[in-house]
């Protein structure tokens, strides 16, 4: 059986892999463009923090053996063809038509199956100056090792970041955190990590990059990058201007799906993705394809999106050998599962956020919030926040997110979620998970379980939930119908209820009795730290026959760490 | 509605202050025989720490409130009886008498509805010297109060804990860790953490507790605690004698049922845990009960267990005041998740252990087994171990095992693995599981991924496994038929293939051609670091017609972090 697999980056390293220790007669050809392959591409923001010391630390195994040519060809048996452009196939022939970059040679080569793994392509947006000495994309490890060249060599005294996902923010810390410089990050949607996560949890992350001193600029409407003497200089907005001598570009990627669509294989015009089964095979059977070029089910939605993680390459990677290999298995889908480190906090989140369920047509879509110490207050390293998105009517899980300290609190979290997605859980399925507790790990119910409890008392209606955004514009608008009712100690409470005339104090330990005194023509907003003394009191004050009564969604802590000064 | 809750620490304080909230009219009584409530007993091992400062932090909520009586009474609007002993339920007339422990004075109450959450008794094993002054249980916080003041005080210089389980190692780290005292742990069983985690696995951690200077001894037949005026000398065994100057015994608690049983509600003989229903509910339909006092099924074997956890015990007040308060909550059972702190190392396990499936009647259990980084590795902190049980014919996963360093990766892959195994996977979900993946967190295929491939290799028999007892016995017995081949680098194996002439030295990255010239009547066992290459190796022997060979699962670092010499 002879096999040629497009791309050796992630999907196609790992297929060649696989497949020749499932099928070690098979004859292997794999072949990439460039000189470097199998490498980690999620590390490289990594290489430029310095926490990868060297480019060839991306390319080791865990065991320090260095993935390159050679190894693949001489130890792992598979014919290796760096630098080799596959430009076309011949599905009737079975062939592959390759271009050796170095010599301008081309070569037909047949094959039994095939596979294209041919990755994204980075979006560069349609805008002039993109061309400039200093601009660059984080694509591959060329454009790694000429950042990181440019940092060290002292070139980079104002860096720039376009575009606040997953790769801009860590890069971001990178500038700021390791190299000490003055970023800017300008993002076009009004948050951080848009549609990834809400906005209440996008703005803990603006507040903590604020924090650290970098410079957020939400809304960016970019109309230019600017130079002078063809080098970058800047960045200038609808109503800005940025001065910057190194841009990246971190605007997203979309499938490098060019060669499949050349061959006439299906690729879909809206996701530009390959159409690709659950065994990961083409429109032609012989074909697969798999990782960044491709379009997944979406396991909460059940649409195809294209979602270019390097852990699904892998795994898809994996799947295809084993097909070749004339077994059977199946990647079902994604439920989108990301996590990231940013500067102190580590970030999370799987299923949808609120903004996307309801943009998926899930109408009774809400949330319940939760802020609490990840572990024994004893243990604590300060406070997380849980997010989860469910269907009201069908109590249904759509979605999780959350932000904590760097710890693996937050991978732990995002793991058991994400691991229960797919068998589409309804709340009352998190209140039953059981979640091992011991008090240097997490509280004796698990944030999962706080988080579905809150979920649960929403959905039976035991209080009324008002989101802070609602409470700081009623507080604007000095609604004389509302009246927030602080349940902290006094010295906690003081200088916020002597600006507000409709903001008042009953502290927790006092208030079983004081809230009877309430006025029942008022809206009461109760509030306390985090939400559950609220909750609590919000019941008692039902069962004194008031009627409007609203909780606070996260407590005060949330708009804190927002950092909204009242 | 009038409702007594018998016991008020984990599951009675939680089931108080649900209902409370649920039904604000209710009437509720809570009677503790003890003058502390509602505290974190799981905590107490870290008052004994020194995380713990004072006694009152396991006793406050996450924003500092105290919760003693006056906190109950006042604050929550919860009758409280403390130091009142529930003597004798009266189900005809609905009505316990109570003995209020100050006065002697007895009264009767009734109620609509009881809860029964007695929580449980430290067994005492049946040896003499167990009543001399220094010899503890930790079964509530007098207890750690009482063993702090003596180690504040400077009277314990040589603490013995008898009994290996979760306290007991918990307790050694106070003594070993925080107070520096040389720490003798005694276990009956030849392992520690006996028939939760698995031989090859314990010994990981029976060697890291010696490296911290913890004097471990196995197999220990204790005779007789030994004192001198009434004081605790020290312990003597079968064989040997230990001083000590304070005893902990650790050695397992029962259900306290006996008001339970005295009263005619079923009790099982076995578990001598009460018997409930999914909603809590004894043979007494008006009589709820929870916490370590019940029995509960075991979701892997179907069969009643009693798990004294107090993560279940909270999970089952809460599902206890659900229904009193006429609404709906089941609880399904357990799959016996837990982990622990020892010293520098996180342990964590569910579901089954080896041992426990093959006693269970799971003939076909067997176990993969994973070494590898928990994230990248240049954010590595050192080695994680992960063992994999599952039944070979079915594929279905039956427990799982973890040991790593102190982070919450152990907390990740165990909340991802408890989280479902109720929905009773097999391997195949196991890797399809989508775990979210950045490099500061873990590694592109998640440990569980990586653990769950070497089960699936071992399924389809793309490998056959040895054990690392195995291979050191044949070693020992100079198994002439037996040939180690050993592809780590030269100066890496150098030591070992001098020592034995059944073990040499081919480099991986030579082995491709070298294996030819192996031997075909000989037992190959191939080893690596941790197993891997030894895979790959072995597929490449049975493509070239070899027979006999063996891969060492979990590689050489798995007796190396036993403290094997070979």
């Amino acid at each position: 059986m002879k096999v040629i697999i497009i791309g050796g980056v992630a999907c196609g390293a790992k297929a060649a892999c696989r497949l020749k220790r499932l099928r070690p007669d098979a004859e292997i050809i794999l072949i990439d463009k460039d000189n470097y392959i199998s490498y980690s591409g999620c590390g490289m923001p990594y290489y430029l923090t310095g926490d990868v010391s060297h480019i060839d630390e991306l390319r080791r195994t865990d065991f320090y053996v260095l993935k390159n040519e050679k190894f693949f060809q001489e130890i792992k048996g598979i014919i290796t063809l760096t630098k080799t452009l596959a430009e076309e196939i011949d599905r009737k022939k079975k062939i592959v038509k390759v271009k050796y970059l170095e010599t301008g040679k081309t070569e037909k080569i047949p094959y039994d199956k095939l596979v294209i793994a041919t990755g994204s392509i980075s979006k560069i947006p349609p805008i002039p100056g993109t061309d400039l000495d200093g601009v660059f994309t984080l694509s591959n490890l060329h454009d790694a090792i000429k950042i990181k060249e440019r940092l060290v060599n002292g070139q980079v005294k104002k860096p720039l970041v376009i575009g606040a996902g997953f790769i801009g923010l860590e890069v971001v810390e990178a500038f700021g955190e390791s190299w000490e410089l003055p970023v800017t990050i300008l993002e076009y949607f009004p948050q951080v990590l848009p549609r990834l996560i809400d906005p209440f949890m996008s703005r803990i992350i603006e507040n903590h990059l604020k924090e650290k001193g970098v410079n957020v600029v939400l809304n960016a409407r970019i109309k230019e990058i600017v130079g002078k003497n063809g080098k970058v200089s800047g960045v200038r907005t609808e109503d800005n201007f940025y001065p910057a001598d190194l841009v990246l570009l971190a605007t997203g990627v979309r499938p490098n799906s060019e060669l499949a669509k050349k061959a006439g294989l299906f690729v879909s015009p809206t996701t530009e993705g390959i159409v690709v089964n659950e065994r990961m095979q083409t429109s032609d059977p012989d074909i697969y394809a798999g990782g960044d070029c491709v379009e997944i089910k979406h396991l909460i939605t059940g649409k195809r999106v294209v979602l270019p993680m390097g852990s699904l390459a892998n795994k898809q990677g994996r799947v295809i050998a084993t097909n070749i290999a004339g077994e059977y298995a199946i990647f079902k889908g994604t439920v989108g599962a990301f996590i990231l480190k940013c500067f102190d906090i580590a970030i999370g989140g799987c299923g949808l956020s609120l903004e996307s369920a309801r943009l998926e047509g899930f109408e009774d879509a809400t949330y319940a919030l939760n802020i609490q110490h990840e572990r024994a207050r004893f243990f604590s390293t300060g406070c997380s926040y849980y997010s989860l998105i469910f269907d009201k009517k069908t109590t249904k899980v759509l979605g999780f997110q959350t932000i904590g300290p760097f710890t693996d609190g937050t991978l732990a979290r995002i793991h058991a979620i994400s691991s229960i997605l797919p068998f589409k859980p309804n709340i009352e399925d998190l209140i039953s998970l059981e979640l091992a507790y011991s008090p240097p790990f997490n509280t004796v119910l698990d944030p999962i379980h706080n988080t579905a409890h809150i979920a649960e008392n929403i959905i039976y209606k035991r209080f009324k939930p008002i989101s802070w955004e609602e409470i700081i514009k009623r507080l604007k608008e000095k609604d004389e119908k509302m009246l927030i009712v602080d349940l902290r100690e006094p010295n906690e409470a003081k200088d916020i209820t002597q600006k507000y005339p409709n903001w008042i104090n009953i502290p927790y330990q006092e208030a079983r009795n004081k809230i009877k005194e309430l006025p029942k023509d008022k809206n009461l907003i109760i509030v306390c730290s985090v939400g559950a003394k609220a909750y609590e009191v919000a019941r008692w004050l039902k069962a004194e026959g008031f009627e409007n009564v609203y909780v606070a969604l996260g407590g005060i802590v949330l708009p804190q760490s927002w950092g909204e000064k009242f």
